[in-house]
């Protein structure tokens, strides 16, 4: 797709090869899908970095911000590829909304769809609340985070930067280390990056990283000393310590001293091996301050690209649903 | 009223038959006035289905949507109105304001007209809080519920459903089912209703309907079950079981006997009796959950319709405003 | 500058004797720029009493109201000034934000500069927390109040609104009074008035107002009533009493017997004496609420004043960014 049809204002049809209203995860998405979206999102790259950086794509269309988890860093992100598509963007949290007077989710959306909201994007804490509102709703529903289920975008942007930095998905080693078990990172970034061709690993402490996982298709290891310098990427978990219970490992300096990316483990990953963290990052937990800010980290690379890929994510979701109801 | 002089941009004159820069309640409103918001709230409502939802009717104003008192709900419909005029709207909530730190309720709002809002819309724990501003300030102050007042939205949003659904509110057969003695809701239906010639009747327990309320031109009853066959409307209001204190009803159980709208009872309503609730519903309590997703449920409607009545009243009195700044 | 000038679209250099992208504090400002400012606010000020308010200097521009200290009167003035500009804004706040999950300023910074925010405006309970994000960041830094370090808008709308009312500021007498030591309204101030040539005189108990403030080219007093007959200006500080700690002086009440601005002491100012204050107003303890309102007060217009300082800030030092950027 070219930008100058992206940007452009008629977005009447469902684009070629998108027939989906809804992202609600990425383990049912085809090559083919996580391709296109790949690339509309290169497309929209390029809005940012433009003097004004807005397209009409989304005038006139009501995106609800739907945040029952708080998360300001998806929050604003998505807000801001609304801005950018033109839409009006309306915030909800959780504390002020009806769920707290123990109205449904399901009944806190039918309300928002009778507003004529036109996209939900919703983080909350129980995994499947966004298919369960995708399959009531005329509106786009987008799953910025259901429990330990799903965060697609999350996983999109991750491979949205690795391939623009290797070129291609295909046939490249990633690592990825830390708290697999509950992290719905993890699961997007496994089903889009083993679609793509990507051999995978999960890293870490046996109790965060059980060997069943194996079958999602990837690989598990222990160890990460030895897989170092066979890695392509190195994709670093947050250490949620804020939440973590004290039986999965003994302590944060422990995690650090095995599975932490320590400036001499950095020098032993191949020169252009890219290390990835989705954010926030504790410094000197699971990565080294100066590793952090080395030329090898992408971790800011990426919270641009979550920008585009967003953008690509509320444009065809949204193209589709006018295309359908047309 | 046409809608195309609704979204013409010209909106510096009053419009006729609507002179009224605020709106803090329907008590004092007349009989024309109350026709003329509902017919300009029918021309809004087809913005709502329009792909392009916005008008230019309040490009370059400023709402304030100040919620002393916190409610997602009826704030996200404003300011959804809002947008669609293409006004801006700032979001104000107590605990941000320097009402916490002993400002008087007039200096915050003298505050913000001196930042030049143009609008004002309130939510305010004590009865009067809307008129007190309306009064001292050139800004058009809107009433978003003010203690146990007078909620005048919601009201007219009722008032429209009921319109739109039978075409006629003169002599129907309306009643408001529970918490009556606290609910700005239930005075300011009953000023609206009244007023169009609807028969209203306020049922329930007699600690929440007291006789007195009489004076208001209501029936009053405490027997829902030998009205239901007459009534052309049923309004149930929310039992606000968080803050009800238990010295006006037993318990919720006891309370759903006698006044929940069970299918047993909805089965004695006419075959076309509108089903209403203000919102959030508690299924289960003043109404089953068949009930509420029954095709004589208009609830959705209302929450809709909400949207419509709010884009008549901000534009209205915006243009009773600059009208009489000219 | 001439008004047609700023309302143009065109700021993609500098503007004639503004090179500074942020603004951080006025101490090292020359008369030169200080003047500058205030003629650009004046232009901007004709804007806000335009039937359309907005200007699109800033269009296709964000703006992040970052407010790790909360405070809804600036954040809102900002928030309109930014939309009057026509860019898009995005509040953040501490709470929300992942520096509660342990990320440091710089890192939270640099996530929002990936994002593409062009400005970031910035309220910190750190003095020198601006400064830090200004050497930092390619986005523009605009602080909002760090510590007890710099409030730079708030100073700088107070030398409008003397200028606009006295003609000039040079040799007034400015008084200013009460917490002077915590005070960052008072150092920028003091920076602003003092280089614009007035004589400022600093009016508290020598607990908040220490003989060593001297040192920054004022007068000191702990007698209000020997100055009053003396004064062009007198500007009143808040007493923060909720964070105030009572070695400071013995109780409110002493406090207003020395230093409130009461009736009694306002009838020994000038008949043409400014009375000022930055708000929210302690009626009764450092001003009299009949003085507050009188026609000497021009609290209400600092307020006003306020949101056109920022719009020239946000626009001085964005064109000087676009302009370091082509």
């Amino acid at each position: 797709m070219s930008a100058s049809e992206i940007f452009s204002k008629d977005n009447s049809g469902a684009r070629a090869g998108w027939s989906r209203k809804d992202l609600t995860g990425l383990q049912h998405l085809s090559r083919e899908e996580l391709v296109l979206l790949l690339d509309t999102a290169a497309a929209f790259k390029t809005v940012g970095t433009r003097h004004i950086k807005k397209v009409p794509a989304l005038r006139g269309k009501t995106l609800v911000n739907f945040f029952v988890e708080p998360s300001t860093r998806t929050r604003v992100s998505f807000e801001l590829a609304a801005e950018r598509l033109s839409a009006d963007v309306i915030n909800m949290s959780a504390s002020g909304s009806s769920l707290t007077k123990g109205e449904t989710l399901k009944d806190t959306a039918l309300n928002l769809q009778a507003l004529h909201a036109d996209v939900i994007v919703l983080r909350h804490s129980s995994a499947g609340a966004a298919q369960f509102l995708a399959e009531r709703l005329d509106a786009c529903v987008v799953n910025a985070g259901d429990g330990a289920h799903e965060h697609p975008t999350q996983a999109l942007l991750d491979a949205f930067t690795i391939r623009e930095r290797k070129g291609s998905i295909e046939g490249l080693h990633v690592a990825i280390v830390g708290d697999i078990l509950f992290s719905r990172v993890a699961r997007s970034d496994i089903f889009a990056l083993t679609r793509l061709g990507a051999k995978v690993t999960l890293v870490g402490p046996s109790t965060l990283v059980p060997r069943d996982l194996e079958r999602l298709g990837v690989h598990i290891s222990h160890d990460l000393d030895s897989l170092l310098p066979d890695l392509d990427v190195i994709n670093l978990l947050r250490i949620q310590h804020e939440r973590q219970r004290k039986e999965y490992f003994p302590s944060l300096g422990e995690y650090t001293s095995f599975f932490g990316l320590t400036k001499a483990r950095a020098a032993r990953l191949k020169a252009d091996c890219l290390v990835m963290h989705p954010g926030p990052i504790n410094r000197g937990v699971e990565i080294d301050s100066d590793v952090a800010d080395s030329s090898r980290s992408v971790i800011l690379e990426q919270v641009t690209n979550g920008l585009a890929v967003r953008m690509a994510v509320l444009y065809l979701c949204n193209a589709a649903r006018s295309g359908e109801s047309a």
